[in-house]
């Protein structure tokens, strides 16, 4: 598409951070040169919604912004939500893209799968839409967003120029640049790393037990073809993801069984 | 386990239909037999959950149930802190096994994508425990089961036999038998298809727009290897799940961008 110079792609915005987020706020700066924007997020962060929709009470749209190249909306739905919106009830079609971020915290490794950021990416992909996800491994509201223009432009320059490959979308993690300088990107697999939890138990004011989801991360897969490992050596991972769940290599083991 | 006829498995019973449902009576009443049996379920029901998590908000755990050989307990989170809690706060360490279900409704194709039932599996797959997830292909909440003992008996039977490879659950979809009695048990891959949505879009009576969620399912991939076939035809799919999301086919072609 980027070989009609005249052609201004349409853009999809979303994140699981909430509208008011510097992430969200930082991917739409940057990619406002790039074509018309539609953004459509969440009211609340939804942090941690995995690929979560809402179906027993109705959603909403708010406009925010309208202008020319430029439309912002919030909603009381999920990520995924935000994407079935955006394209149905906002652009009543399918946009050229779809960025979701950039999300305050890795993605990286096991958390795709709990991710609200990426499940909007991967819905997008469903669909049939190019789509990417961009996070910065720093959890803080007031992360520092100041170098990540250079990785989040090229990403995004590099797929509106090729494309995607079908059912095939990208999970991008950008390290926080506390630890020095980034050293380049790197295609990589996902980490075969887990969160192991801890609930924080305590007591209300009227003696009843209630737990807090805590955890921490522990990472065995140390391989350096690995999101992870890219990650913590200072490198953006780019890692190619599909919905496609069927684990191929169990298939003939399983099919010996007397089933 | 099986090799030593006194031991009892402790299996970790979930679903996403909320405790009451009929699907995870059945299930608990089909399972009993089999050893140790905890229920951990939410107080509602939890459809489309995805892998969220409750991050914001502190769970509650309650007891209904406590006999030898046999706990119930409901709380107020998702499916997969319905597993978290099973394993951290309720039995303090791994069962043997989790089965979750049986889904009011299929859990084949794309659907395994938005299943808080699938979602249970693979959080407890994650944490290395062999998981089963079962589901009847009828929503309905007085759904029939009556025809399901022999397959859940035989998918149970053959993972505390055999256990599953590292990192593989299972995802197993019953047909309803509306259509005629099941023909047998089919080993499968998952269907590449999609939801089409449609939001059923309507005036508040304060002329607020609001939206429904609705759609319809769109299967393109008719192949005979895949869950959706099988369902389709009379047969119970089971298809072996891993959450592993690199879509490995396309590392090579991205490593050639220029980034």
């Amino acid at each position: 598409m980027t070989e009609n110079r005249n052609y201004k792609p349409t853009i999809l915005i979303t994140n699981d951070d909430g509208y008011y987020a510097g992430g969200i706020r930082k991917l739409i700066s940057l990619l406002r040169p790039f074509g018309r924007i539609i953004v459509v997020a969440g009211e609340q962060s939804m942090s941690g919604m995995g690929h979560a929709i809402t179906i027993k009470t109705p959603l909403r749209v708010k406009t925010v912004s309208k202008e020319p190249d430029y439309e912002e909306y919030i909603c009381n739905g999920t990520p995924v939500d935000c994407v079935k919106l955006g394209e149905q009830v906002v652009i009543g079609g399918k946009p050229d893209l779809l960025v979701s971020g950039i999300n305050h915290g890795s993605n990286a490794s096991i958390n795709v799968i709990y991710s609200g950021t990426m499940a909007a990416v991967i819905e997008a992909c469903i669909d049939g839409i190019p789509a990417i996800g961009f996070s910065l491994c720093d959890y803080g509201l007031n992360a520092d967003f100041s170098h990540v223009d250079e990785f989040v432009d090229k990403v995004v320059r590099n797929v509106l120029h090729h494309g995607l490959p079908e059912g095939i979308c990208l999970n991008v993690n950008i390290p926080s640049n506390d630890s020095g300088p980034i050293k380049g990107i790197k295609v990589c697999r996902q980490a075969n790393a887990r969160w192991v939890e801890e609930f924080d138990s305590r007591q209300d004011p009227r003696g009843v037990d209630y737990h807090w989801l805590t955890g921490r991360f522990e990472n065995s897969d140390v391989s350096e073809e690995t999101d992870q490992w890219a990650i913590d050596n200072q490198f953006v991972s780019v890692v190619p993801v599909h919905y496609d769940l069927t684990a191929y290599r169990a298939l003939d083991e399983i099919k010996k069984w007397e089933l």
